[in-house]
């Protein structure tokens, strides 16, 4: 999984950097390690934004939050730090030895759209890497999506609202893509 | 839907009152928007906690925020405190004239559960209100869990780590309850 930072939307539509936030780091990290997602990455061109990432994480990872909560430690084993989504891509095509597929996320729609079943029947019965890829603010930039390999549909309930944190939108499409339904 | 503060265990299994937190508030307050939940509560015995989650609020309901970001006041909008569970299950049943179903969630296993296509069936076809319960912390009492109508499965992905957020396990159900599976 990888959540990207720059370049993202913000509310006006302009293009720009967002910052990283201590609860992006958190909640996401412990989504994936529930959901068994190999490898977070937090994606930001700053090097002085992923040196703020990596302090935060060191402090639950070696710190003394290593012992006060080892959930967290845990969780934070998975996450990586990368300056581009090409940088993501490059990384796990050189470990794996094949390039990885992208899955892209968004709240709005785009036409070509695969559905949250197929897409995990996918995930399951397919070898290869995959690569899930999400945004801040308001959301990847059209021609970044445009290049996907795969996108998801929006998240809907029952009305037509969708402004889901990216916490949130992270957390649903794991559980959609992974989550047990029965659990005893 | 009600997220208790207090009484609630922390890590060591004591009994607290945790403190509300702003993404607490955000967050699932754009959830409950999202899935068409007709009210959360924010429930705290504090009045001073209570107070500042009103405080947070306004700012987004009728302060500066409220033209900046007016998603976040739709979502808002349906955000009442409340110091109990007690007095929120008093006014749901006053409201709508029939006593609420409550339905309790945790991350630990309860042997008593239904699963989710079963109450998102229940949702759907029965008429009558049902109250959605999640505790911060490090969950709600046994005893309070013993008093629920429904306990809801604990959320699992592949693995056997689940220590996710609230935020995340309040996103992740309310999807599982009411989502939509395609969009188009």
């Amino acid at each position: 999984m990888a959540l990207i930072h720059a370049p993202v939307y913000n509310k006006n539509g302009q293009i720009v950097a967002a910052s990283i936030t201590n609860l992006d780091l958190h909640d996401i990290a412990r989504a994936c390690a529930t959901y068994g997602i190999r490898r977070y990455y937090i994606v930001h061109p700053a090097e002085t934004q992923r040196l703020l990432a990596e302090r935060i994480m060191s402090f639950w990872q070696e710190g003394f939050g290593s012992t006060y909560n080892p959930d967290r430690k845990e969780a934070f084993a998975h996450v990586r730090l990368a300056s581009s989504l090409e940088e993501v891509t490059r990384e796990i095509a050189l470990e794996t030895g094949v390039a990885p597929l992208t899955v892209g996320t968004d709240a709005r729609r785009y036409p070509r759209t695969v559905n949250y079943a197929a897409l995990r029947r996918k995930l399951e019965q397919e070898t290869g890497a995959y690569v899930l890829i999400f945004g801040t603010g308001w959301g990847l930039l059209k021609e970044e999506m445009a290049k996907m390999d795969f996108i998801l549909e929006p998240l809907y309930g029952p009305s037509e609202y969708n402004h889901l944190s990216v916490r949130s939108a992270v957390s649903i499409i794991l559980d959609r893509l992974r989550g047990r339904q029965n659990v005893k």
